[in-house]
C-alpha cells in the first residue's frame, strides 16, 4: 500500500507502415541465428504476410521453420508441437507473426525450449516459477492482448486457461505495423478494442494507493481507445486510429498503467478466462460481458474510483449521490460496449451456463486464483457465482 | 510525417522506498563485477547515501572504486579522470549516484571504456558515432533531466555544452527512491519540474503528424508536474508529490512522449545549452528563460498547438480568436514559471549579455545544430538571435 512498483519494458517497438519487412533485421540484431516463425490461420499466408516476413529471413540468410495453425484460446498441444519442431531443428529464436493467441503460444514455446528438463504444463500450473526462456520477437497483426510488450503468457488446455506472468518471456521487439489490422472483421477489432480497455481498467478498479500521473495516462488511454474504436466502426480502413489502437493495446499491457498501484484488480480478467476455457468466447467479448455485473457488485467497496472513472473518463455529469454518479458511469460504458457491438452481459455473448455451470464456473475460478482475487472488492467463490449469475441476461 | 516511431526503453526501473539500499542486486544481476560508484558532491557523503550504496555492493561482494565531484554542466575533464580510474581497476560497470550531470559523464566514462582506441570527444563532436558503451546503473537523486531513462548524454568542454544521443547508453536500471530528493533546495527542486516539462513540451510543439495517445500522455504528465510543483513548493517534504514528480522525469525524457510525431522542436533544448556553456546557469531556469521569448517568435508557426497548449494543458477559457487564445496559454505558463521561482527572462536568471554575446550565442547555437532547429518554427542563426535579445527582459 505504499506506491512502490517496478517497471521493466525492454521490447524494441518499431511502429509504422511496412515494419513487418524488417523482421529478419531484429532477428539478426538480437542474436537469432535459427526461427520458428510461428503463427495462427491461413489469413496471415493469403494476404501475403507471412511471404514478406521469410523474404526478410532470407534477406539476412537466417534459416527458418514455420507453424502455423494456432487458435483462439490456444492450446498446449499446439505449444508441444512446437516445442518437438524446434528441437528437432535446433530453433533459437522465436517468430510470432500473429495475435495474443500465437504471441502467448510462443512464449510457451520459449519457455520450454529454455528448460527442456521440464513439462512447460507446470508452468502454468504454477508448480514450478519459469527460470529461464529463449528469445522472442512479435509481427503484430491485432491489437488487443498488449502481449507483444507484456510479461504475460495464457495457454488452454484440458478445460482450464491459464496464464503465468514473467518479465522473462517480455519480447525483444515488436513490429507494429496498424496496416496489418486493417482487414480485421468489426467483431474482432470491437473485441481488442475491449480487452485493450480492460487491461488499464483491471488496474484502475483498486483501492490503495495510486499516482497521479498513472491516473492521467490511463484515463487519456481509455478515452482515446473509445474515440478510435467508434472511428473504426464506421471507418474500418482508417490507418491513424488502428495506430492509436494498436499503440494502446501495447501500453495498456506493458505495465505502465499500473505504476504505482498496488497489483490491479484483475478479477474480471479471471472471470473471463472460465468462461474462455469452457466455451471458448472470444475474450474481449467475454470481459464485456462480465463487466457490468461485476461493477454493480463492487462498486460501493471502491466507490471513489467508480465516481472518478465515471466523470474523468465517461465524461458523464455528477449525480445527486457518489452512488448515483458511479452508476451513471456503469451504465454510460455498457452503452459504449453496446454500441461498438460487443455483447454486455452472457446471453449476449451467446452463453447460457446451466445451474450446474454456474458453480463449475464458480470453483474453477476459485481454485484457479487460490481462493480469492481483487482489489475494488476482495472476491470468493460465493460472489464470484453471484456475478455470473448477475451476468445471465 | 507519416506517425512512424521506434521506442526502446530497456531501463528496469525499480522505484519506492529505500531502493538505494538494492543497488548491489541489480549490479550483480546485470553482470557488473567490479564497479565506478560516480557522484557529485559531498551531499551524498554526508547524507549516508553513499555508504547505504556501498553497503549494498559489499554484501554482494562486488569490488568497487568511487569518484566524486562531478559538477552541474559536468565537464570532459571529469569523464576523462572517471576513464584512467576505470581502465586503472578494471572497471565493467558504472553506477551514477546522482542526478543528470552525474549519470551523462558515467555514460561518457561508459563510452570511452567500450571504443577505448578512440577519444570520447569524438561523439560530442559528432565527429563518429558510438558503436558501443559499458553497461550502467543508476541511483537517482534528482528529478530533472530524465537521463536515468533515456538515450541522452551532455557534456561541456572549452565553452561548449554538447550531447550525443544513442540507445547503447540507456541505463540498465534505475533505482528511484522519490525520498532522496526531499532535501534539495526549493530552487533546484522548481529547476527540475521545469526541465521535466520542457522535455515533453519540445515533443509537444510540432507541425506533422501527432498521435491522441501521446498527446492525451503529454498532457496529463504536464498537468501532473505542475500540480505537484506547487504542492512541493509549499510542502518540500511531500513524499507522494515527489514521487509523481520523479516519474514524470524519467518518462518525459525517454521517448514516451514523442511517439508518433516527427522528432519534435528542441530549440529551447539547444538555444539554453548555450546559455549553460557560456554563463554556468543551471539547466532547468535556463530553458524557462528562453521559453516565453521562444513561444511568442514560433507561435504563429504552430498556433493549432499553441491553442490545444492553452486549452488542454493550461486550462485558458478560449479568446476570441486563436492567436488570444495561445498568447493567454503563453502567459499563464510564464506566470506558472514565475509561481515557482522559475526565472522568465535573461535578467531574471542573472545574466546580462552585452551585444557581442547576443551574436556568439546565436553563432554558436547555429553552429551546433547544423545552421537550423525547429519543428514549430525552423530557427536560423538570426531568429535565435532574434529571440536571445527577446529574452532580455
Amino acid at each position: 500500500m505504499n506506491g512502490d512498483f517496478t517497471l521493466f519494458t525492454p521490447t524494441k517497438v518499431v511502429f509504422g507502415h511496412d515494419v513487418e519487412t524488417r523482421a529478419g533485421e531484429f532477428v539478426k540484431a538480437f542474436g537469432g541465428t535459427k526461427v520458428l516463425i510461428h503463427y495462427g490461420g491461413q489469413s496471415a499466408v493469403r494476404s501475403g504476410l507471412l511471404a514478406r516476413v521469410e523474404d526478410s529471413l532470407k534477406k539476412e540468410n537466417i534459416p527458418y521453420v514455420t507453424l502455423g495453425g494456432v487458435v483462439p484460446n490456444p492450446r498446449l498441444e499446439k505449444v508441444y508441437e512446437g516445442v518437438a519442431l524446434c528441437k528437432a531443428n535446433g530453433v533459437d529464436f522465436l517468430l510470432a507473426v500473429g495475435g495474443g493467441s500465437v504471441i502467448d503460444s510462443a512464449k510457451a514455446i520459449a519457455y520450454a525450449l529454455a528448460e527442456p528438463e521440464h513439462d512447460v504444463k507446470e508452468l502454468y500450473e504454477h508448480t514450478r516459477a519459469p527460470k529461464a526462456c529463449y528469445p522472442l520477437g512479435v509481427v503484430l497483426t491485432l491489437s488487443a492482448s498488449g502481449s507483444e510488450m507484456s510479461d504475460s503468457s495464457v495457454i488452454s488446455y484440458e478445460d482450464k486457461k491459464r496464464g503465468v506472468n514473467s518479465d522473462l518471456c517480455r519480447p525483444k521487439f515488436a513490429l507494429m505495423d496498424p496496416a496489418l489490422t486493417k482487414t480485421l472483421p468489426a467483431y474482432q477489432t470491437a473485441a481488442g478494442c475491449a480487452d485493450i480497455m480492460m487491461h488499464t481498467m483491471e488496474r484502475y478498479f483498486v483501492n490503495g494507493n495510486r499516482m497521479e500521473l498513472t491516473d492521467a495516462i490511463a484515463e487519456g488511454l481509455l478515452k482515446t481507445v473509445m474515440h478510435n474504436a467508434l472511428v473504426l466502426r464506421d471507418d474500418p480502413e482508417n490507418y491513424a486510429a488502428r495506430a492509436e489502437i494498436m499503440w494502446a493495446g501495447s501500453l495498456s499491457h506493458n505495465g505502465l498503467t499500473g505504476c504505482g498501484n498496488d497489483a490491479g484488480d484483475w478479477a474480471c480478467h479471471r472471470l473471463e478466462h472460465e468462461l474462455g476455457a469452457l466455451y471458448d468466447v472470444t475474450h474481449g467479448a467475454g470481459l464485456t460481458a462480465v463487466w457490468p455485473a461485476w461493477a454493480r457488485y463492487v462498486m460501493k467497496n471502491c466507490l471513489h474510483r467508480f465516481v472518478r472513472f465515471a466523470v474523468n473518463v465517461m465524461g458523464v455529469a455528477p449525480g445527486a449521490t457518489d452512488e448515483e454518479t458511479a452508476e451513471k458511469g456503469i451504465d454510460a460504458l455498457t452503452a459504449f460496449f453496446r454500441s461498438i457491438g460487443m455483447p454486455t452481459n452472457l446471453k449476449e455473448l451467446g452463453v447460457s451456463p446451466t445451474e450446474d455451470d454456474f458453480k463449475l464456473l464458480a470453483k474453477n475460478c476459485a481454485i484457479a486464483v487460490g481462493g480469492k482475487i481483487g482489489s475494488a472488492m476482495p472476491l470468493y467463490e460465493k460472489d464470484m457465482e453471484a456475478i455470473y449469475r448477475a451476468a445471465k441476461e
